[in-house]
């Protein structure tokens, strides 16, 4: 005969998570990003995403690339196949010298340190300079992935003010001087000058020796972030903050959107002591970057016009920005606001006063479009009124069947809201309707 | 006219490092490894390396490889060379399940976390268990990338004694106990079961559930670490210890030695609450563990013989064991010992009482041999006696020359000795001679 006993809480959560007391202070600050979620969303055919942040590479030409790798493993294959230096190819980072010279860097491959990704970066960055409550300056809103890194690092994001320019510098200013009198300290200002993730403005040309000026005079080391900085319209690429500012800057590049993201090669340039400390974080994460990765990349780099690729790449996005901006315009209720990007991947589009994105999303994947909003990009709760619009990977009819979706959601959200005169948020999150499954939020 | 100031030293420090106050306190941690520093001793032509773990791939068949990939770039091109889930490929995932079934391992690939070289495992590992303070028990001595990782998380390292047979239970209790007794946390146990690294021995299976029964008993997480245990000379592989303890193992495994290292891929197995964690860490980390490696390490396994390959792997490290083995046996003198391994890479030798194997190295190196101190395989200063030597990249000829050289420069040492009476140590470093440069230690 067995006996039923109560069940004892303590025990019933353990079968949940057995570690659940164990675990380090800071994985507390891990938690499943809104755009990670969606990445499951996104995968489903009839669901036009709007939401990820995946580059559209259909363009390349798989010939060259596939005779560049059978040719490396053929005549290079034991030292593409060994591990590597901490640091990276050397060759690959010569080649990334002549990357960053596009946009008036210049740098010593000495100096260049290859990451997993550009996201590796980040991290390492973060892992050398920050110790728990440590405040780093992001701008507002800022991208989800490095807010993640900097949350997993128990830092404290303080937002900065954006416009149409960029980063405001009265607000860099302000915010600088508010965190020092408050006795805290600041690591490093978080910055994505070029077609900004997921605001899509850029910092002007005007603004950025001022930018400079105030890091310079107040002592804060700038992280400059540039993943889309070759993927502009219109004109030439713009003069990097570390073409200007060789010792007070440590740039992060990608080959992720120029070229391919699944070899996740990334990099950091650095002051020499920086560089110093980044290659023992690598070794200490990694033992080294993936070496064939690293010599795949600079195959192609050596074999192909990388160059008359990209300008390949900025046509298929200037297509694609197009077609979302002409759809918001055609489609879009009058109240909805939006900036007109040119470059990158990216839309930042704000609804009217009491409608909630991150509320709305559930109802917005029923009817079979996704964005990712607002909220995600804020470390501190702002963005609920805003969403972010990704426009890289869909063909030109989808993203207008995708904003057209959307404008209908909008517009039935606004007549619930006006209908019962509250904001939404509440209400549909009390309702607890067409919630889509853990799996897909 | 210039008026020359006096140096300001505080300057003048800035000057070698100016953000050498800024640095997260961890970093503090952060100091090249002697591994690390014998790279560039192991590359020059004339020095015979019995110092890196490099695995000897020239036996890969480049022709399959190749050829394999570039059927992956023409067939899969687009998928392989675009973002990828944070927990890695599900096919490789199920590849990896079949891998671990080898050692008596039933598991989903739900539970498998792909990660950039195992050496990431234990970086994510102890991102998500480590709070500064928190203690980490290892054999002593053990594998330096792992107490690298350890230092870089401010954990305190408990070294826990080895035998002929591997970790010694009883020390283990006592150490376990010790700890307790002293009011600090336990996160995990870090072991190397297999053909340890450095040590060269193997848990016996009798100890195997002594270890598990004491981990079980008094709470404490087993990090199995695992990268040797296919590459046994004389028997199949043994039962690893979470075949027998799925919840209170994370098990590490790695393709670097059974296949190639220059993809950098390695996995963990972890009970489902923490492979959550493991996830987050992981998308924090890199978003996605590159793609292309992982599909190129699936793409292997599909098409080729890899049991096959294992085994002739396994031929050509006993045959290097054997040289090495023999080597030592005629040429070292007789007040020299070492063990004999029955797999994986590593041979570890102890010198005569009085003698410091770090001390020497600069004469070894000048009598081109290279090897790694036992210094560098424990946290807390011990094993100034010892030294690892592996055996896995150089020729039999080459291992027996190196082994000569080494045996002449232990001689030539202990005549030292002998004649002056005084620990080596404080007399080579005080004279300061035969130093290489510091490219070189």
């Amino acid at each position: 005969m067995t006996i039923e006993r109560p069940i004892d809480p303590a025990r019933s959560r353990s079968v949940l998570d057995p570690y659940v007391d164990r675990y380090a202070a800071r994985t507390a600050g891990m938690t499943a990003s809104e755009i990670r979620a969606l990445f499951a969303v996104a995968s489903r055919p009839e669901v036009v995403s709007l939401a990820g942040g995946m580059p559209n590479i259909s363009g390349l030409p798989l010939d060259v690339v596939g005779g560049a790798i059978s040719d490396l493993v053929a005549t290079q294959g034991p030292v593409a196949m060994q591990y590597g230096s901490g640091q990276g190819v050397p060759e690959l980072r010569e080649q990334i010298t002549e990357v960053m010279a596009l946009e008036g860097i210049q740098a010593h491959a000495d100096d260049v340190v290859v990451t997993v990704g550009s996201q590796q970066a980040v991290d390492l960055v973060t892992r050398i300079f920050c110790d728990p409550g440590d405040v780093v300056l992001c701008e507002a809103p800022s991208y989800v992935g490095a807010l993640g890194v900097f949350k997993s690092y128990q830092c404290d994001v303080v937002h900065i003010e954006m416009d149409g320019e960029g980063l405001v510098p009265a607000a860099l200013r302000n915010g600088i001087r508010a965190v020092k009198a408050a006795g805290r300290t600041i690591k490093f200002l978080y910055t994505i000058p070029n077609f900004h993730n997921p605001a899509g403005v850029t910092l002007s040309a005007e603004r950025r020796p001022e930018i400079l000026a105030i890091c310079r005079e107040e002592g804060v080391l700038v992280l400059e972030d540039n993943p889309y900085g070759l993927l502009g319209f219109d004109r030439e690429p713009m003069r990097a903050l570390r073409a200007d500012e060789p010792e007070g800057v440590i740039y992060l590049g990608s080959f992720s959107k120029t070229f391919a993201p699944g070899f996740r090669v990334g990099w950091a340039l650095a002051p020499a002591s920086v560089r110093e400390k980044l290659v023992l974080a690598q070794e200490s994460a990694t033992l080294c970057p993936p070496q064939f990765s690293q010599m795949a990349v600079s195959a192609y780099l050596a074999n192909h016009d990388w160059q008359g690729q990209i300008k390949q790449f900025r046509e298929l996005y200037r297509e694609r920005r197009d077609a979302m901006i002409s759809a918001l315009s055609d489609l879009m209720p009058v109240t909805v606001r939006w900036n007109v990007p040119d470059g990158g991947f990216y839309v930042w589009l704000t609804l009217p006063p009491g409608i909630n994105a991150k509320a709305m999303l559930p109802r917005a994947v029923t009817a079979r479009v996704a964005y990712v909003p607002g909220t995600a990009f804020f470390a501190d709760g702002f963005g609920s009124s805003s969403m972010r619009l990704s426009y890289c990977y869909p063909t030109p009819e989808r993203i207008r069947e995708g904003v057209r979706r959307l404008a209908g959601v909008i517009e039935a959200e606004m007549e619930l809201h006006s209908t019962f005169g509250t904001d939404t948020a509440e209400l549909r999150l009390g309702a607890g309707v067409d919630s889509p499954g853990t799996d897909t939020l």
